[in-house]
């Protein structure tokens, strides 16, 4: 049985007629969407969906439910997305996708979000999987040499093509290899400020919900506020 | 007189042979730059240009100034760049013509950094220019709600032609009519960590010297370091 899948269905129940909803963007968040989609055309569910990349707004068209921009709602009820990491204290990585600056732009502006894997993502502490970083191409070299000198292993992502990826937003993504995060937020801070990163991957009090998808079925976490 | 050309006259004195320099954007750098081209042309003299904009590096190019990218270059010496306020004690708002974030990039990178300006650019506070803020377009408008309700009075920049403007790195900028800023480096801390905002117009412990036009020629004001 496919645990991203178990983990997409469940969330879904949690999608409401009226709902603004966020569409995540990825592997896992996939299912949630075309889950969404079988309600809407099966059950007559009504919803905005407000996608998070051109990926999740193809396949969300493609199913026929109605989308609406960021900037054209007042707020999101509810975001649905996929993790690449998630620690003991709930706090995230993503961007495995390459679509965490839409992605945090949408869960800012969320009231609620609920993350879903399958449960190798549930780790102890955060840094195994590599933090993705979305800066502005220009400079990106001497951001990739002070990541060096910090000794954090970047590596300049490239798309399938083997060329440098660029990001919806038109940027470029460094991956930081760090192994372990001992202070997310404080780390977060550091990367905000510097000049060239648009946005990093690190998703700190963001979720509320944590549906975990693994042999027994889904495992609905709720996140202590 | 023009007190923008006795300023951008009187930097690009400060440009020696074999330098890596970092060319500013606007009014004031205009002349710095027509100056560099005119010693490159007529003085012999032997630079290489890394530019902050698509507009400075058409007017580089057109008087054959060498030009390098910042990821082709292992720094830059000295970078002179305009200003559209700098306070008592030197701190600075830039971005009045939209280059702010590739002016900041270039600017991190450089070993010394000369601000050019007209007499009427110095001022007690900074605040009274309102302050530029580079954004993501996909939810701009968001940004714009939480600045207006913060009592920032923010408006979109429009272009020319009316239409949103949209920078070189492909992003929106959004002006704060502060009046006073009164901890600079605390708002800036606030800005940085905001989700869409890519970079804000606070350019701060930038700057090593300031050259001001006035009435009795230029004014060359050495920054406390």
């Amino acid at each position: 049985m496919n645990f991203k899948k178990i983990a997409g269905i469940e969330a879904a129940k949690y999608v409401k007629d009226g709902m603004i909803v966020g569409l995540g963007t990825g592997s896992t968040a996939k299912y949630m969407v075309d889950e969404i989609g079988r309600r809407v055309k099966e059950e007559g569910l009504t919803i905005t969906g407000v996608t998070t990349s051109n990926e999740t707004e193809r396949q969300a068209k493609s199913l026929n439910i109605p989308l609406k921009s960021i900037d054209e709602v007042p707020y999101v009820d509810l975001t649905i997305d996929g993790a690449d990491e998630i620690s003991a204290d709930f706090q995230g990585i993503k961007g495995g996708g390459a679509a965490l600056l839409f992605e945090k732009i949408v869960a800012t502006y969320s009231k609620k979000c609920i993350w879903i894997v399958d449960d190798s993502k549930m780790v102890e502490k955060l840094g195994k999987f590599p933090l993705p970083i979305e800066v502005i191409p220009y400079g990106s070299q001497q951001l990739m040499h002070l990541f060096e000198e910090k000794g954090y292993q970047p590596t300049l992502r490239l798309d399938d093509e083997g060329k440098t990826l660029i990001t919806d937003g038109g940027h470029n993504i460094i991956d930081l290899h760090l192994n372990e995060i001992d202070n997310p937020v404080e780390f977060g801070h550091y990367l905000d400020q510097l000049v060239g990163v648009v946005e990093h991957g690190l998703f700190l009090n963001t979720v509320s919900l944590v549906i975990v998808g693994n042999q027994d079925g889904p495992q609905t976490i709720k996140v202590p506020q």
